[in-house]
Parts: C-alpha cells; sequence; structure tokens
C-alpha cells in the first residue's frame, strides 16, 4: 500500500503529529550534537515537565528514532541518543525552528489585527 | 527580543505546534495549487471532522497563514487561500509530508519491536 498522508487509516498521518510535535521536535533538535543524559534535556528545554519528557522521549524511543541507554552505575545514568532514523529528521527539525524563530513576530502581528477585528 | 524555541516562554515554540499540527499541515499543503472552498477541503482531507476543519482554518486564519473570502450569492461560498506567509510554509509542510511517507514502514518495524520487548 503506498503511503497517504490524506487518508483516514494511513499511519503515515500519525506520524505526522509526532514530527511536528514540538517537544519531539526540541528533542530531536537537542540531541543533535550526541547523546544527552535525561537531566540535561529537562534542562536544555526551558519549561518541560518531567511528565511531558518522559513520555516523549518514550513515544520517540517506541517510533525508533532515539535510543535509551542506562549505563549500571550508582546513581543510575540514562542516555539518550538519535538513532539514524531519527537523524534523518534533523534538517526538518532545523528547518521548522528556523520557520519559527524568523517568522513569529509576523504571526504575533496577525494575530493581534485578527483579535482587533470587529 | 531574540526568537528562541527553547526558552518556556517565547511564542515561537506555540508557533511550533501550530506548523508541525498534522491538520495544519493537511491543510496548507491541499491549498499549494490556490483557494478551495470549504466542502472541497473537507472533501479533499479524508476523515476530518467538521468542527476539527473550522477550527484550524481559523487557527490558520489568525496566524496570518490563510485568508478566508466570503463570496455574497446563494447558497453563501467560502474559500480559503494561503497568504504569502503561508506560501512560505509550502516547502516545509512537503517535506514533512514525504518524510512521514517515506519513512512509515521503518516506524512501524519499530514500534511493534518496542511492543513485543518484555
Amino acid at each position: 500500500m503506498e503511503a497517504d498522508v490524506y487518508a483516514k487509516n494511513c499511519p503515515s498521518r500519525q506520524l505526522l503529529d509526532r514530527i511536528g510535535d514540538a517537544w519531539s521536535v526540541l528533542i530531536v533538535a537537542s540531541l543533535a550534537d550526541g547523546a544527552m543524559r535525561y537531566t540535561e534535556l529537562a534542562h536544555r528545554i526551558s519549561g518541560i515537565s518531567p511528565k511531558m519528557l518522559t513520555q516523549t522521549l518514550r513515544a520517540l524511543e517506541r517510533d525508533g528514532l532515539v535510543t535509551r541507554t542506562v549505563y549500571p552505575v550508582v546513581p543510575p545514568r540514562v542516555d539518550y541518543a538519535l538513532t539514524s532514523l531519527g537523524r534523518s529528521l534533523l534538517s526538518l527539525v532545523d528547518a521548522l525552528q528556523e520557520w519559527a524563530e524568523k517568522h513569529i513576530a509576523d504571526v504575533v502581528e496577525a494575530r493581534n489585527a485578527y483579535d482587533a477585528r470587529d
């Protein structure tokens, strides 16, 4: 079967949500330069709750985008890193971030104009 | 202030969610070739509920990505089209769709492997 994001039951549509999710984008981008510990990710992505970070990491791991490595040390150390599939997302994720940062002023202006209408 | 998607209160982070949202992606991509009526969009994007289509179109309009034009005919005709800001998203949206369609099989395989672990 050909993947088709317009088709109601095609799993590629669900995948579109995963790769567009802001937390996923921020985690994937954070791992661009190499593995990070859970606590480093929590620090890097300001404002993410532990629950959301854990959930998103688990979803990324399940989707084959991120690996989770537990080191048997005390206290336990857990590293997260991109898989090659995850790395294939990097240029997209960079482009998304760049677009968001470049155009936010236009969007805020449009919102203010919209909200001021009659 | 410099936009920074990693900063908790920067609106560019919220924008990241909007442009990654699967419904937004499908609507923006659908409008690539020109204006469409509400009913055409509903038909093109299989499985989107009227409520979700209306909500997403309104959010895209508020963000300055889509225009809404009402023609004073009976029955009323409403067209949606991309603004130039909306058009600046097209290459990104295409890339997202392409990635999702290309890699869905790898992701489904990763999910099955993950779910089969003890």
